[in-house]
């Protein structure tokens, strides 16, 4: 029998969720599986995405703006992430790639970008060798109840509170 | 002035921390940052390797055997920690790598592989740019108390409590 790919949530206000997806997307290369990465809400050039676009076996895409949603999304965002869902639950079906990450797609449902049940039709619809990773704060109760696996980086403390900025090449 | 590094800790039972680790490291080479990996306890081939081994501006030394300490550290558990410890408080003070990651130091400490002083003497003794990261569960208050910033990885739901194994590219 093959294998059945799990769903992994990282969310909670702590720091490491993108970073520790991030770091499933290396370890899986390192065993010569494919990942896919679709990035919601966040368009900004992290600096990771130096690297990782250098890397064979993987894709990563991006749906959303240069900047942070502030109060309401704007319809751009919208469009962005509806299509960032279409296209990854194409992906997710094909089964071409061993690793889907759906990069902040709990601040996507946050926002309402897209539903909840979208999503999660989007993941049960997954080819069933794939394995799922959702980041972001703020994952529903619905999205913990359908997972396999989930962690909350829950935040003790963090330097913003001593008023550093995100620094290049360590928080962006 | 030059930019303070700070400290970061990982630590608690969810999965997550070593991969966030990974995740800093690609972000900080993607910024043209150099990162030196200390791993300690644990000296299985992870399938990470595969791939960071090949990157460049990254170093990556492991101190620990081929299988995890079950109930009593051995003693070459002992020497391989401390080879580590001294090797990473001379890089560490040295200041060529942006990023110092010391990964498992925590598990180290647990095991009183070394002590909680020495492992503050190496990160306090640190030439002031370098950004450390501490990763594994239990790590001690006087840890948290010197951190900069503490994430605590919670374990939600894990699917361990489903029987399923660790798996090649996912979990090692």
């Amino acid at each position: 029998m093959a294998e059945r790919g799990m769903m992994q949530v990282y969310t909670g206000d702590g720091k490491g969720k993108t970073t520790a997806a991030i770091g499933l997307a290396v370890r899986a290369l390192g065993a010569g599986k494919r990942v896919f990465i679709a990035q919601f809400v966040k368009g900004m050039r992290y600096s990771e995405l130096n690297l990782l676009e250098r890397l064979e076996g993987l894709e990563l895409r991006r749906y959303g703006r240069d900047c942070f949603i502030v109060k309401k999304p704007e319809q751009a965002d919208i469009d962005l992430a509806r299509q960032g869902l279409s296209e990854a639950t194409a992906i997710l079906k094909e089964g071409r790639y061993d690793l889907v990450i759906l990069d902040e797609a709990c601040i996507a449902l946050y926002y309402h970008l897209f539903s909840l049940d979208e999503l999660l039709a989007a993941i049960k619809g997954r080819a069933p060798r794939v394995e799922v990773v959702v980041t972001g704060r703020y994952a529903p109760q619905g999205l913990i109840d359908a997972a396999d696996l989930v962690t909350e980086m829950r935040e003790v403390k963090h330097y913003y509170q001593k008023g550093v900025q995100a620094r290049e090449g360590i928080e962006k």
